[in-house]
């Protein structure tokens, strides 16, 4: 078999049973492969910034890699901000990058380019395979080293010659090491720490956040009085009546300080200390109170699940109690937004919220709603939201998805519609159009009294975008709302229909 | 003034006066700074991809760089595609990249990125601003280096404490050193080379096929008898009736080889040896007949204009004639859309060609029409039509711009309409709407009888996308043709218009 099929097998064989891709000349034995009847599902994008943003999605939800294909360095240059994300989520990935043949490469033929420099920071694990005959293995490194703790983005380049030789084999994923136990020293200071009366936070990350890391860190909180925190930025929680509560440190520097004022200590398990997102003149960089004790029990490279679990664990955990919110009504409001939201939230219902400063309220709104999976941008990089959408939908095609979007950062990547139209996916895209990059027009006014050609480069109206005539020409359903009725209707049909649609919201 | 401040004036007053921008947080000084009356014009767009094609653009009509404006990594890395292709064009430009805050670097905050590492293969000059003190310093040599023979991209790092810092200063650009001429024995060489009697061909590189430099090449081809080429993705064409002909080397490797065999010997004058796009099994890398000569007279770091002029132009270029097709009539044909761009081409036009497989007999159609413009891809990323036609416009608002995309590419950056509606500019941009990744169904037949799951990956319909509708979702008029008479005059209207306008060509 070729290396082309020897890859797609040993990936299938591997568990990585979904790719994300836009493949080029240098990938079409890829594709041609896809037919040799090992399971591979395909997903097509007409960007590569929404297979990276899909492949984190997915793998978000069901903690397993997906791939994503991407052609030669200037495709996977389209997908690195979304990888980006991706790696502050510390999701496992494994990107496939075809290259010129490696006869080729010589020649500096116009899509020559440093795969090696791109993917670099990115990649816990990057190789370009040599021959055809090592593809299969390359390939199981990669599966294996992307599902290693922490989890992450392994980089597998394709030379084109690699793909089309035929001496190619299937290999098995080698098995994953466990992630190492903290020291007895670290848990024994944890666990005296937790019992020396002080006001403690437990700040835990992305594998605690959900399943049985939450069920674990709520015991821990109800046991010990510490109260559970994630940063702002944390990939996947698990939340809503009957489970703990953790709630996200604030991403305005004053809100911030203000949540964490009166902790005495602060146990950090997989999560670092938290940090302001950019640095404001004369604000802090470091979010904790002065003269907080800080202990680092585990690193995202520790069994931090094990970390937990040799804490005190004795009692059972404090769950959110159920609370519904009622429908509003009215012209429409953020307060009214988020309220719409939160009464009509299917069970199950996976949310990915890039809503920005339109989505104020959405978390509070929804804490006492039935159980759901809400899932943020985890490293700043806009354009996240419906790529992820597509992800989780692709994951998890018996769950509604809801995506909260704001109007600026779904330009980025709105080609992402199609790829939901095609595939049929159960996703409501909400677009708050407030035709503005709004969360910097108060930076901006922070900083001094704007002139109109600052504010002119913040406004994204002048033609305002229409979003419905935008996802119908992607084959989506969609219409605007006018009012707070009009928009819990909307989605309540959105989720009716099964499929993809859109509901906008100007503001 | 501020470190912003003394940037903005620094490029205004180095010649820079534009700054395709989408900024965020870090760069919010930069944007608070427009508005201090020192003329730089801000142009905002909804994706960084549209303002590196942009800029790229830009440089090509004028000669001299725009700037681009980033947010951190994650900005530039959106850029990066295009950034690519202008780097393969050797095009000058200056790319601000905001940055964290020195002193905030070591929080490693979400957006936190190696910004040199995404950089570092597409910039002649990169340095990240260490002090306000030093911006406008570090600004003047990165505009000098971006105007340096080779012209080029240079990439300016701006932590947001050197932008808001008070102590900046404006700095003159140093004066550019002029590129060498060639050494004597080289230019000895061509010279008998173009003297002994053999078929030459002349293979000319991207400051020789306009302006003065294409005149030159003319007189020279016209008195030595060599024929002039230039490479398949060559930056910028001034061509049409009046004007000598410059073939490009054509990208399908049989048709290259055809149209270079009878070549004995080859002179480069800032051009490279042409090779095949990619590496296709069973074919050569290097287009140039085996046996053949090849002498490189002149490299793109030398002076290219001054080694043609060492050269023999003792007589007048010969010049193409002006001959004008005929509008056509009838159901749509490759033909006859080649035939309805070249009847109706107006004087001056800038064309941007990225058409693909739609696009062929274009440039013989319009061989013998009025002068114009024509840009290309130039490093085989696609999605750079209609950010380079947006370049082009704003370069030249009294020149009608005719982007000719597929839809395939076009996907890539279609926020580019915004931005054109927003600014007003006068292009009209086709879509050929074949519904797939036309050039690679052919790769794939070529390799196999292609399965249902690989055609899939490929085709791009289903839902078919509404170019009219996309482009009315971001304010620009649009319609579809049915015919080539309806093609005919959807194009005169267009450029009547004087405005942005969509054309969606189904086939």
């Amino acid at each position: 078999m070729n290396g082309a099929e020897s890859l797609i097998r040993t990936l299938v064989g591997g568990g990585v049973e979904v790719c994300f891709m836009n493949p080029g000349t240098s990938e079409i034995h890829f594709v041609d492969a896809l037919d040799r009847g090992h399971g591979m599902r395909g997903v097509p994008v007409l960007f590569e910034g929404v297979a990276s943003g899909a492949a984190d999605g997915y793998a978000r939800m069901t903690g397993k890699p997906a791939c994503a294909l991407f052609h030669l360095g200037p495709g996977l240059s389209n997908a690195l901000a979304n990888l980006h994300n991706a790696c502050r989520a510390r999701v496992p990935l494994v990107n496939i990058v075809g290259d010129h043949a490696t006869y080729h490469r010589k020649y500096d033929a116009p899509l020559t380019a440093d795969i090696e420099a791109l993917a670099g920071q990115y990649s816990k694990w990057l190789r370009s395979s040599p021959s055809s005959a090592q593809v299969g293995r390359d390939c199981a490194l990669a599966i294996a080293a992307a599902c290693a703790t922490p989890t992450g983005i392994a980089t597998l380049i394709l030379p084109s010659d690699t793909a089309w030789g035929d001496d190619g084999g299937v290999v098995a994923v080698p098995e994953v090491a466990k992630a190492p136990m903290p020291s007895d020293a670290a848990v024994k200071q944890a666990r005296a720490m937790l019992a020396n009366g002080k006001r403690t936070a437990l700040l835990i990350g992305e594998t605690l956040t959900h399943g049985e890391g939450l069920a674990v860190a709520g015991k821990v909180a109800a046991s010990t009085g510490a109260r559970l925190f994630a940063p702002f930025n944390i990939a996947h929680v698990e939340r809503g009546a009957g489970l703990p509560q953790v709630d996200r440190v604030a991403y305005v520097v004053e809100q911030a300080l203000a949540q964490l004022k009166d902790f005495e200590q602060f146990i950090l398990v997989g999560a670092a200390v938290p940090v302001a997102f950019f640095a404001w003149q004369g604000k802090p960089s470091v979010l904790l109170p002065e003269g907080a004790e800080v202990l680092a029990l585990a690193t995202p490279s520790d069994d931090c699940l094990g970390a937990l679990e040799a804490l005190d664990m004795s009692k059972p955990a404090v769950l959110v109690p159920a609370s519904r919110v009622e429908k509003p009504q009215g012209p429409i409001t953020i307060e009214g937004l988020a309220a719409a939201v939160a009464s009509t939230l299917p069970e199950r219902a996976i949310v990915v919220d890039e809503s920005i400063t339109s989505g104020r309220g959405m978390m509070a709104a929804t804490k006492g709603g039935p159980r759901h999976d809400w899932l943020v941008n985890t490293g700043g990089s806009i354009g996240i939201g419906m790529p992820l959408a597509i992800g989780a939908a692709v994951a998890c095609p018996d769950r509604p998805v809801l995506c909260l979007e704001a109007d600026g950062s779904g330009m980025y990547t709105l080609q992402a519609l199609w790829t939901a139209a095609r595939e049929g996916l159960a996703i409501t895209v909400v677009i708050f159009a407030n035709r503005a990059y709004q969360i910097l027009k108060g930076e901006l006014a922070a900083v001094s009294q704007p002139g109109p050609k600052a504010l002119d480069m913040l406004e994204i109206g002048r033609p305002d975008l229409d979003w419905v005539k935008l996802a119908q020409g992607m084959g989506v359903a969609a219409r605007r709302v006018t009012s707070l009725e009009d928009f819990t209707r909307a989605l309540e049909d959105g989720y009716a229909s099964g499929g993809p649609n859109l509901v906008e919201v100007p503001l």
